[in-house]
Order: structure tokens, then sequence, then C-alpha cells
């Protein structure tokens, strides 16, 4: 068979590294096997929209085999990358049912991302969840629409007040934007909907280590962002580490050295980042280094140093200590792409260079910071700019289509369609017993359902 | 406080009987307390679409408390009930906390609906999720469009064909629903997605024991429906029982006493329903018998025999046997509430009168069954009804445009919007070892997660 001698590619990942990837070869004579152990590519720049209930969990993430169906020469395995054999040419992926496959590559493409990293602290984890896959946007959702009830029912007043408190922690744009969201939907989503309590008196709070928040971006667009937040409520603490965590509050440390306990029952942390475990495993099949946060250090032209044929792209590589964004993530798969091509042409691999497009974060309905190339949008001007990209951006016409209505439902009218808490999605929420004092991860609500 | 004087009205469930009870009392001078284990209210007639990919969470399952957000006179309590005390009149109920909260009444309805049933065979639950929750729609969602991508990197013919067999137990609508959705999925919204599986191959099943599928509409509609299906593909079987469900198929009985084995993954199971465990909880609080689905007998006012200010109502109430339909819980709810309204007016109770209005079972898209006081309409007319009185019933303006916009995606490109498989959705998933034969329940994935 002709499809058989085609030159091999196989890409782990299809976020927007290998997803970019993918599409980048649509034409060029290669057979690509796309593997990736979630069968959704995650839109994630509006995993926050999710997590709050503005959008459902298919139009942040439309399935991957839709997104290719018409590139024929696309492979979609739905599969966990388990193994790299670099002599051999073989990825091992296991598959849901535990059996394992063999996958023979000529080129190879490595682009499995980045988790939480809780920097030391993993038992932060099941009070503090992260914002990384889709579970966890379901379990924040669960965990804020649920603080609100928790408060509604409560009698005591010190224990409601921790029921409405939310303190997010990391002041990058996804700590920026889910501490925004919550504040607007406490102010204006659920209006009327509660009776004893008014979740309009939800405190908010972002702590950051730095001294600015969206560091970033600038000292201009920071300020605007913290004024556009302080404008909506959001407590913004600069300076301030958070030293513990557990499931009544935490606890910070300001850059005085003064400390102090925040009552809060939900945490949200959105503070660094590490390399799949991925990268641990193709450095070592390799013989390639890792940096401090996990990534896998390439060549200029994104290859694992000895092995030509094997990329490493996005928030897995560690290159010229470019940001961990969606841009970066794109641009270097679709380089990696594109030396395959140019390799199979005969032609000479070339230094990936990234052309920085920008970036963004949403403070607010009808506020948002932009920087762009020297040029600094905030306020309507900025979201505007922000509405225009993540529409042109988001993958296919019907979700971009369904998106701009609940965007319309919730920046025009306030409202949230998502709001449906399950106890699954709710699996790992940290109750505590309150008569003993007693933590529990409680798995199901206090009677078995029929 | 004038408040506190009111007559208390306290009601256990947020389906169609309890909100429209509570609906009902919007003028009345009580005071009313809504207790729902679950914050959101589940428009059942469609979790077949969210369990399809169609509809979204929020879409079948808007927030009790926002529906009722204008009505001042409730209050929304999100607790699970444990108990009854008629003596003293309280309902005790315990937060997701473990606190336990005791609501007073001076009048209550109990309206905890119904779970599936499985006739004597609890073991069949896991093999065969059924159909009352978002948390089972959303593993039937995993588990449909998982069995799809298991197909697809399946090697082996006969284990791929297994991995497309899908058996629906349970010939009402709900049965017949899935079962055409299942088909119209695999047949249209799957096109171009996968390159080794034709998912258009796959095999429908629908198991009913009795002598025609929808036995409650009549021999005429039985008929159409039974074509419609056979026209999507659906192989219908009626005379048939199960007699084990497994991991790996099911076992059926026909009626002449022949058995077969059906290598089926996916199961799902329609066929027969019990009372909530309230309706025990109940019964023994107040001297009150069940029948043999475990409902309530109630007086021909709803009421409990010698408990006249205690009502009982849809899938709990054992009455004139009346079936278990959203209609029944919404009337025998608003007559609950009606005779509260009639007391306090010092006005006598009166029996309930059952006004049928009908039934309907959408086939595929385009074609449904209705049956309407002696009048019998299918294919697209019925179809046009059951869109009018989807959209009329669906709560509030925005799920109805939102469900108008997935419906046009769906109808009329055979598009499915929520496609997204999460690890917490699939819980429950029941896998098989190929290579021990060992079955296991699998809660994460085979490596673990960063």
């Amino acid at each position: 068979m002709a499809e058989q001698q085609r030159h091999r590619v196989v890409i782990v990942g299809g976020g927007f590294g290998g997803l970019f990837a993918a599409r980048l070869l649509r034409r060029a004579p290669v057979q690509v096997t796309l593997i990736d152990r979630e069968n959704y590519h995650l839109f994630q720049p509006l995993l926050y929209q999710l997590a709050t209930g503005i959008l459902s969990e298919g139009e942040v993430a439309p399935p991957i085999r839709h997104i290719l169906r018409r590139q024929h020469n696309v492979d979609v395995e739905f599969a966990t990358v388990t193994g790299f054999d670099l002599q051999n040419r073989t990825v091992t992926a296991t598959r849901l049912d535990d059996s394992e496959r063999r996958h023979p590559f000529d080129s190879l493409i490595v682009a499995a991302g980045a988790g939480q990293s809780y920097v030391g602290h993993d038992e932060f984890a099941r009070y503090a969840p992260g914002m990384k896959t889709v579970d966890d946007a379901l379990e924040l959702r669960a965990r804020i629409f649920g603080a609100f009830e928790m408060a509604e029912s409560e009698y005591d007043d010190a224990a409601r007040r921790a029921w409405l408190t939310f303190v997010v922690v990391g002041g990058g744009p996804t700590g920026v934007e889910i501490a925004g969201q919550i504040a607007e939907l406490s102010r204006g989503g659920l209006k009327r909907n509660f009776r004893k309590v008014d979740p309009g008196a939800a405190r908010v709070i972002l702590c950051d280590g730095g001294k600015e928040i969206l560091a970033g971006f600038g000292d201009r667009l920071s300020q605007k962002a913290s004024n556009g937040l302080a404008k909506l409520g959001v407590e913004i603490r600069t300076g301030c580490t958070v030293t513990d965590v557990h499931a009544l509050g935490v606890a910070v440390k300001a850059h005085d050295g003064s400390t102090e306990h925040i009552a809060a029952r939900t945490k949200i942390w959105a503070a660094g980042v590490e390399a799949s475990p991925l990268a641990r495993l193709l450095a070592d099949a390799g013989g390639a280094s890792t940096d401090r946060a996990g990534r896998v250090e390439v060549l200029p032209d994104c290859s694992l140093p000895g092995h030509p044929d094997v990329f490493v792209v996005g928030d897995m590589m560690s290159l010229d200590r470019l940001p961990g964004v969606a841009e970066v993530a794109m641009q270097s798969g679709m380089h990696a792409a594109n030396t395959i091509k140019r390799r199979i042409a005969g032609k000479q691999s070339v230094a990936f260079k990234y052309r920085d497009l920008g970036s963004m974060a949403t403070i607010s309905r009808f506020r948002a910071v932009v920087s762009f190339k020297g040029v600094k949008l905030s306020g309507f001007a900025g979201w505007l700019v922000w509405l225009f990209v993540h529409i042109a951006f988001l993958t296919g016409f019907k979700n971009r289509f369904a998106a701009m209505l609940h965007w319309t439902n919730t920046f025009l009218f306030s409202g949230r369609a998502e709001r449906a808490i399950t106890v699954r999605q709710a699996v790992g929420r940290v109750v505590i017993d309150e008569a003993g004092g007693q933590e529990s991860l409680r798995i199901a609500p206090p009677q078995a359902r029929p």
C-alpha cells in the first residue's frame, strides 16, 4: 500500500501545538497519527468561562477528530502516551482498556503541554484546584456555585462569610480573568436568586507574589487591570505569598513579613505550571536535559539534541525563555511541521523565530487589556479586540455562533447558562466535619442515591 | 415577624411536581421552603438529548433558585432530606457538609420522584446505566462517544463490533428516544470523523419484554414508531427479556424461550422505575403503605391517610394506576398546592382528577409520534407538535433560544455540540482487562495526570 510508504509523523497532544502542526501537514506527503489522552482540543484561553458558567464543555472543548475530519492524512488516537523508544522510533500509547499500541514514526512532534504546579506543595491541590482540564473547570464550577448554596443555608455569620470568600492565587491572565468573573457573577448573575445572603457581598481576593498583576503587560496596563478589578470589588494583594492552603482557608505572608489567615472555602490555584511528565520521559529516552519547570531543552529548530527528527513544541519546550502561551505553542508546532516538510523536500531546517502577537486578558464585561507590539489598549477598545480575536480563533462556525449567543446573555444580561452542580463534578470537594473538626474528602452525598 | 406567622409549606423535590406546586403558591399567604438534593430542576423529557450530545447540562437542568428567583415567598434549600417527623411536623435535611437542619411545616408536599429500577438485578447497574440524573446522562454520553473511540483503535474484528453494538433495554418513550438518537448520531453526526471504522455500521438493538414498543400509544403509533426506528437501522426485539448484563454484553431470552448472547459494550437501562427511598421513609413515618413500585398509597386528594396536611405527588404517589409521566407530576403537584390554598381559605379538599394531555416520543429528526385525546399523529406532523410543546415547556427564554440553536444544528446539519469525554464523567465506566479477562471498574486513566 502506498499509504505505508509515506513518511510517518506521530504527534503527541492535540492542544494548540499539536493541532496546528497537524493542520500544517494537510497537503504534505505524510501520514499523521495524532495521539491525545482526551478526545477534545481544549481552547484553554476560555477555560475560565467554563468554570464560571458562561460556556459549556462542547464550546471550549470540541472533539479533535471532528476538527480534523476533512484532513484525510490524519488518524486520531484516543490514548495515553506511556513511552518513547527513540532508537526503534516508536511511541507507546495505552488505550483506556489498558491495551498498548506501538506507533512507529519517521518524525515525532511532542506537544503534551503543561499541568498546574504547586511549587513543592502538592498537598494544596485538593483544596485549591488548578485550571488546566475540562474536569478542573467543572469542579471549580461546582465549587463556586456550590459555595453560594452553602452560604445560603448557613446560620453562623463567620462560616457564611468563609463560604462567600474566594481566594485566587496567581495574578497572571488566568488568575485575573477568573477573579474578575467570580466578582461579576456574584454582583450580577445571581441577582434575586438568594433570600438570606447577598451574593454581591462576596469577597474575591487575588494574591500574587510579584510587585504587580499581569506583570508581562507593562506598568500601565497592569495598573488599568488593577483599577478595573478594584471597581468590581476584587481585593488585589501583591507581594503576597501563600504559605498554607487548607479546607477552611489560606495563610498568606505579605512582603513586609506580616502574616494573615484568610477564612475562605473556595480557593483557586492559577500560579505556575510545570511541563507534562512526558517531558521527563522523552528527555530520559533521548538523553536531553530539562529545565526547572520540567521542560525539555531543545535546539533552535525545536528538535531534541542528537535527534533531528524529534521535536518538542509549546509548553513542554525550553527555548529562549519563551512564555507558556497559546501563540508560542501554535507557532512552534507549525515550525516543527514545516521543518518536516522542508526535510522531505531536501531542505535544511532553520531556527524557530517567535513572532510576538501580543497578549490580552479580560477584566470584566466590556473591559480588557491588550498589549500588541508596543500598542497598549484597555477598557472597551481592548474588549472589542479581545472579542474579535476570540471569535476568530474559536474552532468551528457552530461554536463561534453558540459562544456569541452565550456572551450576549452574559455580557448584556449578566446571565450564566451553565450552573448545574453534579456529584461527579464536585468529586474532590473538600468539606470539613464541623462537629469533629475532621477533614474528609467527600465523594458521594450524605445519602445513597436511588 | 409577620413572615413567621405565615402558613409554612415545605416541598421536598424540585422536579415537575415540586416546582409546579411552588409556582402555584406564588400569591398564596404562605411561606414555602423547597428542598432538593440537586441545585437544578431536571427537564427529564430531554435528558436523552444530553446523553447524546445535543444539549448541554445548563439547557436541560437550570437552577431551581434561578427559576423561582422572582417568587419571594420561596426559599430554596440545597440539601438531602433524611427524615420526616409527622408528629412534630418537621422535615430533616442534611446539607453537603453533613450538618442537619430541621424544617418545621404546617403543610408538606413530598415530590421526590423515582429512580431507575433493575427489578431485582441491581448488579446490572454498573454495566447498564439508567437515565435519571444529569450524571447518568453525562456518563452515558462518555460511554456512547467513547465506544466509537474504542472501536476506532481496536484491531480485532469481533472486539470492534462489540464496541459498535448498543443495547437499549426498555421500549417506552425514553428507550425509543435514546435508541433513535444513537442510531442518528452514528449515521450522521460522526460523518468523516473516523478513519478505520464506519460509525454508520453501528448496531442499535432495542429490547422490550412486551408485545410492542410504546405500548401506551396504541397499535397504530407503536407500528409507526417501529417503522421509523427500523428505517434508521434500529433492530427492535419485542417479547425479549434480558437475563444477564455484564461488561462485554447481554444475555437475552426471546418469548419462544430461545436464548442469545449479544456482544455489546454499551448498554442502557430504560426499563422500569421505582420510587425514591424517601417514599419508604415517609410511609414508615406516617403509617402508610407502599405499592410494588415503592410508591406511597394516598387518598384521592393526594394526602397521606390520617395526615391531611401531608401530600405525596408525582412518581412517588400510588393513585388510580396513574402513569409515571411529567404531566401527572405537574398536575398532582398543583392539586396539592391548590388544596393547601383551599384549606387556608376554609374550603374542603377535593379529589385529584388527572387530565390526560397525551403523550409523545421522538423517533428521529422530523419524526415523532403523538397521542392526544384519541388524535394520533406521526411523522413530520407529530414532530412539529413535539417541537412546539418542548419549546413552550422549556424553562426560560434563554434556554429555549439555546435549545433551538442546538436543534437547528442537530436536525438540519446532524451536528452534535457536546462530545467532550472527561475522566469524571466516565467514572464507573466498566472495562475489561483483555489480557487477564478480569473485570475492573476504572476510575482513573492508566497514567496519573499532571
